[in-house]
This record gives structure tokens, C-alpha cells and sequence, in this order.
């Protein structure tokens, strides 16, 4: 316990409700241009392209390309997905920074600004630095630095954005700890020597959608929220 | 005016005073170890290797190296320079973290935290993503994030600095502007397209040393300190 220095944060579904912002951004275009659509399973099938475009860098297949641009990119795929028109490129360009304005969830600002004080904070997100300013300067959250798969120019699950973000540091990966909603997550920082803590988010992908249960996740510590986890901490 | 976003600091000497944090460090070195020395000429010393360290990293001739190493390599040049036994490896890189723990100038914290209500700032220093959390961290500095020569993996006044920290943001390096006690620092950054910030800080050589004067700067903005730069820029 004593040895945690840092805490590493997953982003998007753990500090911030992805579904709901995107959803309203989706609609909000949608309504200008004339559209029907659910928004919300709209904002699903692009989170589902999230990972596929990712793993054209992480294979190597790709060079380092932020993820404003791969969300722009797949965008198309995911108004192809529910038959809707394509938004143009510049419009796709647009909505892709939505992702820089979800709000956090309530507990957010408070509870990170209790663990603040105690540990070294910083999102370890496949969001690029940009955006993690963006969307902490909006959302009044307080982070130590922005780490995460910027800074290794790959995104998560390699352990270059683990072991780089712990290397930033300057501590070894058990004076880290990976916070998250998602048991994958969990699972490549454990498998690479972090420390880990679950916390359950079972809005992230809305009242009909799966979100990660806890006991499906291995970690260290699990919590309801970021003030039930700074209370676990001592903080 | 309206259309700078991002403010860009240098830290050592800008931010904090380093001379007066690392001869008290070094002198708690000497004393433990019967030495005697004028610490801050000791400190003077030790700056004065800064440069040409770095040049090796900048000229490609070696790989990136954080500056905690190359600080605790060049100490003890700087102790042979005033004939003095120089430290152990071990205590070389154990002094080499003052660095870490330098105070912020009387105006700093106050000052940075304005500006940051209307600004993105972040450190673009030669230091490390380390150094600067934890002298953030105790110094209660308050960045949005940690830009500078970690994110490029090499030093000022080498381009990639400036203009990697300023797309790090998303931002033109007309929207960012360089904040520095120091001419160099400040021309560079004017050369690569970014606005200007010149803060005196007549005391960061000591008070017999000779600091970088206003007069030998060009910039868009003069400050007394940074509640005066903070002012000015309507913070």
C-alpha cells in the first residue's frame, strides 16, 4: 500500500461518461442535417470502431496517428452501420472533438481532487494530450501530467504505454496504479507489473448496455466510485 | 492577443530559483563531508555544464538522456573546477534530484495559477517529466500538463522543442507563448514562430551575478514578475 505513488487513470468511461456526450454531439448534428437516428446506439457503433483503428498502430501497420484522427476517420464506418449518410471529412473533423468535451461522472472532480493530494495523478488513456487538456480544462479535473499513449507514440494494451507512463516517473510499475471500469485494462497493467483498482461505472454503456462487471475484473482494490476509492487510499 | 492560447515556461530561473536551492544542496552535501567551498560559486559551476551536456544529446552524438543523469555526470566536472573532491556516483545522482526541489519565485504559484485560469501553461523546459511533477508537487505550481524536451527527446533551443509542445496542444506556435527569464531561450522561440514573454528575475545569477537584462531581450511582453505578466494579459 505504502509503496503507490501514482495513480494512473483510464479516461474515457472511467473518469468521463463517453456514451452520453457523444450521443448528444451525434445528435446535435443529426437534427441540423435532418436525420433519424439512435443516437446512442450511434455513439455505440463508434466506440466499436474505437479499437480496430488503434490496433493499425499498435501493430506498426500505421504510423502514430492521434486518435482525433482515427475518430474522424471511423466515423464514416459507424453512420455506414446504422445506413445513415456520411457526415463530409470536415464535418467528421468536427465531431470528432466532441470526445474532448464529455463530462465526468459526479464523483470525478472531487474524488481525483482528494487523490491528488496524496499521489501523483495522471491519465493513462488512448486519449492524446490535446484532448486530455481540452477536456480537463472543461471539466475542472486536476491532473499531475498528461502520460498515456502519446508519449510512446503507441496505444493501450502494449506495455510500452504502461511501463512508459511508470518510466515518466521515474518509478517502477508497482509504485503505479491503473484505475479503470474495464477488466482488460486491468489486466495488461497487471500483467506488467502495476497495481490496479477497479471501479464500476454500469452507466457507461447506458441503462441497456454491458457495462464491466466487477466480478469479471482481477485487481487490487474495487469501488463504487472516486470517492469511495480516495476513502480505500487513505485520502 | 486574443488569439494566444498557450503559455510555455521556462522553469529554472523563470519559475524557480535554482541557484539558491542547489548551493543550499550542495552545501548540506559539503558540510556532511568536511568540505568547504563558496556553494554558490559551486552552483555557478555546476550550471556552466549544463550547455555543453546537452549539446551532446541535441547534436545527436548521444541518445536521449534525462537531465537527472547528465546533471549527475557534469557535477563533478563542476567539483573539479573549484579543486574539490567530487562526490560518489551514487551521490552525484542522489544531489542531482535538488533539481527536484527548487523554490518557486515569491510571485510564481500565485501568478501561474491566474494565468492558468484564461491559459493552457505548461512547463516547455529542458527537464523531465519527473522533475517537473515533483517540483510541482511541493512547490504547488499548477500545470495543465508537462510539455518540453521529454515529449521530443531532445533539448532547447533545438525546434522540435517549441513546435512539438505547441502541437502536443493542437495549437499553432502562434497561438503559444514562450515565457522565460532568459534572452535565448526567448529568440528561439521567436525564430520558430512563437510569441514572446520577457520576466526579470535580477536575481537568478545571485546577487553579485549577472542576470539576462530586459534591454537585451526581444519580446512581445516585458513583466516585472508573473503577477505583473499575469496583468498585463488581463488574468
Amino acid at each position: 500500500m505504502d509503496e503507490i505513488k501514482a495513480l494512473f487513470f483510464d479516461v474515457f468511461g472511467t473518469v468521463v461518461d463517453w456514451r452520453s456526450g457523444v450521443a448528444r454531439a451525434l445528435q446535435a448534428y443529426g437534427e441540423a442535417n435532418g436525420l433519424e437516428a439512435d443516437w446512442g446506439q450511434l455513439a455505440d457503433a463508434w466506440r466499436m470502431q474505437y479499437d480496430p483503428y488503434m490496433e493499425e498502430v499498435r501493430s506498426g501497420r500505421r504510423a502514430w496517428t492521434k486518435l482525433d484522427q482515427l475518430q474522424a476517420e471511423n466515423l464514416a464506418d459507424a453512420f455506414a452501420a446504422l445506413d445513415l449518410p456520411s457526415p463530409s471529412e470536415p464535418e467528421r473533423q468536427e465531431l470528432a472533438l466532441c470526445w474532448h468535451r464529455l463530462d465526468p461522472w459526479p464523483d470525478a472532480v472531487d474524488g481525483l481532487a482528494r487523490m491528488k493530494n496524496k499521489y501523483v495523478v495522471a491519465p493513462v488513456s488512448n486519449g492524446h494530450i490535446s484532448l486530455m487538456v481540452n477536456m480537463a480544462k472543461r471539466a475542472g479535473l486536476v491532473w499531475d501530467a498528461i502520460l498515456g499513449a502519446e508519449i510512446v507514440h503507441t496505444y493501450k494494451p502494449r506495455p510500452e504505454v504502461y511501463l512508459g507512463s511508470a518510466a515518466a516517473l521515474d518509478l517502477a510499475p508497482g509504485q503505479c496504479m491503473m484505475v479503470a471500469a474495464h477488466a482488460g485494462d486491468l489486466a495488461a497493467a497487471r500483467h506488467f507489473g502495476l497495481r490496479t483498482a477497479f471501479v464500476h461505472r454500469p452507466l457507461e454503456r447506458g441503462p441497456e448496455g454491458k457495462a464491466d462487471d466487477p466480478s469479471k475484473a482481477d485487481a487490487d482494490f474495487f469501488a463504487r466510485d472516486f470517492n469511495d476509492l480516495a476513502r480505500q487510499l487513505g485520502c
